[in-house]
């Protein structure tokens, strides 16, 4: 079964981590969660990004805010693709995350999403699957179907209250 | 054999995309290079989109600069990975693109590295691919120690010239 | 009888977007309201653009967050002109919106107004439309006046109160 | 026949102006081409606006730089629609000028382009005539193929280099 | 006696413009409160600043939010020193406009504070007329030692609080 | 006779100086020029603020870039106006430098004019003595004069050329 | 015993100023607290710094918002390390306080910590009194402990919870 | 002997460490130069932070650029000070590498310069140094002396070149 290990620097960015988690489970992927910061942590981050490969893991998913090197470092011992997500701060909308996360050295990559994407974090690590496993690919189309469905429920709701706008 | 296509939104981002092919090269990827525009020629991106898994193709990297749509479109018409790669434009070094591609709405992810970053495009795309293929992993394990025997080389170098900063 | 389509990225823009059709309405243009996503729905998108000459439309609004990609992709398939509604975002205020739609590639133009700016994508559309019939003109020259009045009314209201600041 | 003024705020946004004026011309529309300042001219600036529309002017494009004020002082005298086009200067690669013209107040749009866009600008142009030209919207849609087949050509042409890169 | 005259680009700037008001007061400066929109009642706008010389107003202030054109229309119609006070916007804090006033053209400056800096705009007026009427100069003086009193006095009590920090 | 000091941070910024100098003495303005850091020599900063006043001087302006403290270091010695002129850096083309001089605290404004605004702030200065000294307000005039003259003549000869476009 | 200055420009930056000196209190350092202004009580900031290293301090933060002259300030009167704590604004996040801080130019560095980074200024001051002081040294290394620690018990519920996530 | 370590991220770097180094050495501190990376050679960074006091190191200068994560790193596993130095980019001028040190998690400082500061990161390492070792602090004080004796004799040649600006 497909495993995706979900890491956030800080307890404080839980609820963005959970929507990412629900995202996961909705297609079917196993997650661990993690609260792993790679500052005041840092051996349980090596460890962790060490040995991920070998306990199962296929993506791992970074959340952190303002100097957010949680990805980076994770990236470092790993290479497994790791997925960051930028948590939103006072400085600008989060800017200082996402600067942090995506300007990533040659050779380092971390596969950035948006400021507080927690859902597309976890897509994206489904899609990511989905190449290996076919039965997520296969999820994944079912998604992008429902998110159809509700785009034209919506436009036809809209359609039907534009006269009193 | 493993297969990604590197599309650009217009020939002037070659240079860029050059540097994602040859780190594909260098795992042992086949690769596809592609000038599809999201405006110029839109129904071939989504042609491209719609048809690139049956074509064999596993991840879709896009090169694009300014109003950068390229990936969202192909992303809007695929379940597979896009990697989105911004092109540094004169707009604050390349914010325009960044923005343009990482910003994307729930649902839809665009996984984005840093602006002007073809070679990390291109080992990401080889990261997602090493889920599947082990031998584009172990490639991977090599380039990683590459670049550290590279960084250990230039550290023993400057100790040496340092006596004379 | 003049017609603008008003389309909208995500339901959630609608408050904005009531802002663009009052406008609308208030020259006495005819409105089409649908939300239609160029990532969720791109098929819709397509069809309405290529459509929207022979559907009677003239001026198409698109309303969108984010990585607003929607202007850009209306504007991939037809020829009138697309007006570019940036959504206000937390990122920087909307400058992600906004750099999205305003910094389309040469060729494909997105005539873009301010962030947030429902009442002047309405009011652009029938200045565009007012060329073609005079009767638009006509309001828009009494809806200038309007402006002008209640600034000369709030000038005197303030003139008055000024004493006691 | 359908005529458009393009007016610089100064004479060194000449180059940039010019690609406008040629889009323009490609069209088989009419330009009058102007040099007016907001701050240095300015009667020159409202007398202009004032009268364009009985001058035969139906679109007035506004090229500025820096404290781009040009447009939103044209737009504050005609109901014509008015293109803004922001100049690239040294401050975050044109933003000053962007967000000069792009944050129009409500009532007053200013139908902006991308920064350095003249070509753009031209086109936008020529979609709004468009609306009301027959023999325009008919060049246009001969442009856009031509677009087209660059890209294609281009893609040809880069799909035979590339195995060699 | 001096006289400012304090003029604001829509009534719902008031709140910044009474701040400037009330400085100006405190240093005996006769006050003209007005709202005059350089987009909406540019007639109004210009009649103003031409004759605002001969109408015994030695400073000019023009509070002004986004595009904020105002005092540059001002400045382009007369010779006295004009000051321009930003408003804050949802736009990166008030960026849009700072810039759009501050980045005036060669040969047209605008005296720009910062945003929302009503109370600053007030005392820059008084601190200009100063040179000519000594009485002010004494009551700037007067104020400034005001100022440190205030801050030493705050000093004393932090000093006095910080044991039970 | 009216006199200004012009103060510059550092010998680097002489060449935006210079034009600041060579407005005001195109007024018929006395200037002092010197070389005066706020960290290098405060001292002297806060000689030449505390007795501006007294040897004559009637407008201050500071050149200076990056962390740009010079103008309020001498705003916080005088009640003089005090001009603050932003010399352009690679920090997002001076956004730095502005920030440090326009945002200053309540109480204590400093004038800012535009990056790299050396004529600007020499005309700003005039104008500020042109409340007090009619000669300078005469020049001012004649200036505006000669600018409005450049540019009609800016415009005939383009609109000559402009058939060649 | 080590002495630690914490200065605020404004009594309204207290609460981040109180997470400073909280810190430096937790590692036994004696603080003096002070309010003082670069620019409303300028002679005592000159005296302050000056006689700093005299009475007995090792390490000055100042805190300040907007043009946050403090630090510099007081850096250019003495060769003690200053901290700079940029305070939070409206302006972009407080990122004018902090290039108003950091930029400093060449010979007056200041030790800039994160917006509203309190405890980040106070832990610095601590780590600088470390290399002179060992018993604050050790209290640093129990206080990573203990930040550890703090991060593996979230670690441990967060991996609790996460079934029912 | 007192003695700091100047850590680059990347050979890449070395024209700004050099003028760090050149600055410590000017203080006659004694210093090791190496190039380890955060992500390629993570190991020896780790390494080098646990050990870095047992060897005598007592302050570390961390070079990096774009996503700059190696103050941090070796922040988390020492309580050693580190100063940031941030590189300048192509991203806003280096505000990608200013923001990803300086916005450091609370626990973690990092003491940030100006962007490409080199010289002034070896004088604050001095100045840190300066609390212990009184020879430094004398040299500082000569030093700051040397800055305001170059100033004045700037300021004296200015005088005299000044009147023919």
């Amino acid at each position: 079964m497909a495993k995706v290990a979900v890491i956030m620097g800080s307890k404080s960015d839980l609820a963005v981590v959970k929507s990412a988690v629900a995202a996961l489970k909705e297609f079917g992927i196993e997650v661990e969660v993690r609260v792993i910061s790679a500052h005041r942590t840092p051996d349980e981050a090596h460890d962790f990004a060490k040995n991920a490969a070998k306990n199962g893991i296929e993506v791992i998913i970074c959340a952190a805010g303002k100097a957010a090197h949680l990805g980076g470092v994770m990236a470092a011992y790993t290479t497994l693709p790791v997925i960051g997500l930028p948590i939103k701060t006072d400085m600008m909308g989060g800017l200082d995350s996402l600067l942090s996360i995506v300007q990533m050295p040659s050779g380092i990559p971390v596969a950035t999403v948006g400021v507080n994407g927690g859902e597309n974090a976890g897509i994206l690590a489904a899609q990511i699957l989905g190449i290996k496993y076919p039965e997520i690919a296969e999820k994944l189309a079912a998604y992008k179907q429902k998110m159809k469905d509700k785009i034209n429920s919506d436009d036809a709701a809209v359609q039907k209250e534009a006269a009193e706008f």
